[in-house]
């Protein structure tokens, strides 16, 4: 079959340069980017990373949406989204840097880093209390495709390790709480808390005073650690900086914001317990991305059922 | 059998209050402390960090030396030391520290920490290009007991391993190096260097420019990395702020040095490249030492072999 007899690919990104989603998707398929004409009957797939809003309203023969990365909140987010389904990112080398991620930052809270690059600016030579792994509580919220990985890796080194999910999840040496009325036992059981949840209007702003203060107080680390590696929305960043400065919170790893990029006026940059990195936990590289989407693409047309379809009512 | 019946314990420490040591080890035994006439016949063990020199040499009857810690290098330093069996730490929860504080620096390194803590100071927002795990190779230089334990902890991340030892060694999924001749094929197959050897009269001073110079100059990370977790005697602190600035050497995460406590004056505290810690790897703590010393006593003297003796020949 010929490139053009095929459906063909909207591409439509903000925030980065498609060139190189562009090139790759290209190979395979005739792809469009914006602006052309928008109800253009061949085309049959859009691969999304925030879309312009109505963008797809008028496309008549579009047959699936691929979301560049693992969370769909910045496709729902248009109002005027066609009812077509939503392939999200399911992929290894994604799940190995966001578990790379967790346990760096994770063993980062918990081996004092914080505490250690002071003394090193200070000249002080001077060793903290060293906390067993089995002491200290993980926490991890969202305990879907990468907070598995993510607990897999942290298990070998010994942390207690809960995590919380909507429905009831269960995986060997974890501690599993589920729902609603989970989170208060869930919380109160962790010292250091690892939000990978997706945005939905369930979880909106949910990483807020009230949460974070439910966390464990009498840990071993001196205070509970956060670390949130799934949306910026889904945390207020005012109420972390104020968490953090009530004792509330002892430290944060923020790999989202509220506002991506960070406004250079937020007081999270010079914060001496804040580490930041821009949305940069597992980033979603075409190189490794294209591929399974074209061939998606391709086993979809000879009649396969699509994987990692998102579930339109619950929102991921 | 009454405490004063059975044989007594030298406590010597310089460096730090050995008063838990002193505590713990009362509970079971009668336990001397410096000054004291040190020609005692009831001195049957000695538990030791970088005691005086000489300070055994008049014992009479002296059976087995303790080590506080894992390596015996502090001992075998006095020259005139009796030539009783030597008994070295190993404990889960020494080994557990040490690897966590070998993945901890090993993935600061490589998910660029260094790079993003600058870019927080800066307020840059720009995400670095993702290495994958597979593409690294860390080199464990001493792949001894505490070598394998880093080993395992780095394995699940899917990072090629390198171990280096004296004598040939095995281990599933790792790329076993040994000896002389085997060191430049490991060093040149190697971008995150971690040394965990002992300190002896072979390995003193191995960690050189010349050796640095040997690691994978072509690496994905821009340059090679060195850890150093061993003994500070192990490397030349000149040598490797002299290879960090020349570029040999990327970035350095140092738990020891030449001199400890480490000089106010030299210059790896500023140095951007290098994050320091207090020789607090793996912190030997009485709590968790002190009762299997007491056991090793026990048992010894109801006729069972001592574990854990170092040999005197090797020094290690
Ligand atoms: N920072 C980055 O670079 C980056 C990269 C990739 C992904 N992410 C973020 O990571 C998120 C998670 O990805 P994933 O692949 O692990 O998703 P996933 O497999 O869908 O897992 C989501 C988890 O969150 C739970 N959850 C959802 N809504 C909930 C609610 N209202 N209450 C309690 N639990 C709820 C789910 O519960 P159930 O198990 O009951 O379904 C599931 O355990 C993505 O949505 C994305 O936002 C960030
Ligand atoms: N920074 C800290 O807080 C801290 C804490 C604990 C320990 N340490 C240090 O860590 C060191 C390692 O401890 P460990 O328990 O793993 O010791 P170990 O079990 O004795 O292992 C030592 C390893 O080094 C290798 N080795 C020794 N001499 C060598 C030589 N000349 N050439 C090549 N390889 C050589 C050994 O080779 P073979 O396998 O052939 O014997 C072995 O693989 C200790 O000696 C201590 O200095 C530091």
């Amino acid at each position: 079959m010929s490139a053009t007899a095929r459906g063909r690919v909207l591409l439509s990104v903000t925030g980065f340069n498609p060139h190189r989603w562009y090139e790759l998707l290209s190979k395979e398929r005739e792809v469009v980017l914006e602006p052309e004409p928008l109800d253009d009957p061949s085309i049959e797939y859009a691969v999304l990373w925030k879309q312009k809003r109505g963008i797809l309203s008028k496309l008549p023969n579009l047959k699936v949406i691929f979301s560049i990365g693992a969370g769909v909140d910045h496709i729902l987010a248009d109002d005027l989204l066609p009812d077509v389904p939503i392939v999200r990112v399911v992929a290894d080398n994604l799940s190995e840097h966001m578990r790379e991620y967790i346990a760096w930052r994770v063993l980062d809270h918990h081996r004092q880093g914080m505490l250690y690059r002071s003394q090193q600016r200070q000249k002080i030579w001077h060793d903290a209390r060293q906390v067993l792994a089995k002491e200290v509580a993980v926490g991890i919220m969202g305990f879907g495709h990468l907070g598995r990985q993510a607990a897999e890796m942290l298990l070998p080194f010994g942390f207690r390790i809960n995590g919380w999910s909507r429905r009831p999840q269960e995986m060997a040496g974890i501690s599993c709480y589920s729902g609603e009325e989970g989170l208060t036992p869930f919380l109160n059981a962790t010292d250091i808390l690892v939000v990978l949840l997706p945005l939905t209007p369930q979880t909106d702003g949910i990483v807020n005073r009230s949460l974070l203060s439910k966390l464990r107080k009498d840990g071993p680390l001196g205070g509970p650690c956060l670390i949130n590696a799934g949306r910026g929305r889904l945390q207020r960043d005012d109420e972390i900086l104020k968490a953090l400065d009530e004792g509330i919170l002892k430290e944060a790893s923020l790999d989202v914001f509220e506002q991506e990029p960070l406004a250079r006026t937020s007081p999270l940059w010079n914060h001496p317990r804040v580490f930041i990195t821009p949305h940069a936990a597992a980033t979603s590289y075409a190189e490794h991305l294209a591929g399974p989407m074209l061939t998606q693409m391709d086993t979809f047309e000879r009649g396969e059922p699509l994987r990692n379809v998102v579930d339109r009512a619950t929102g991921y």
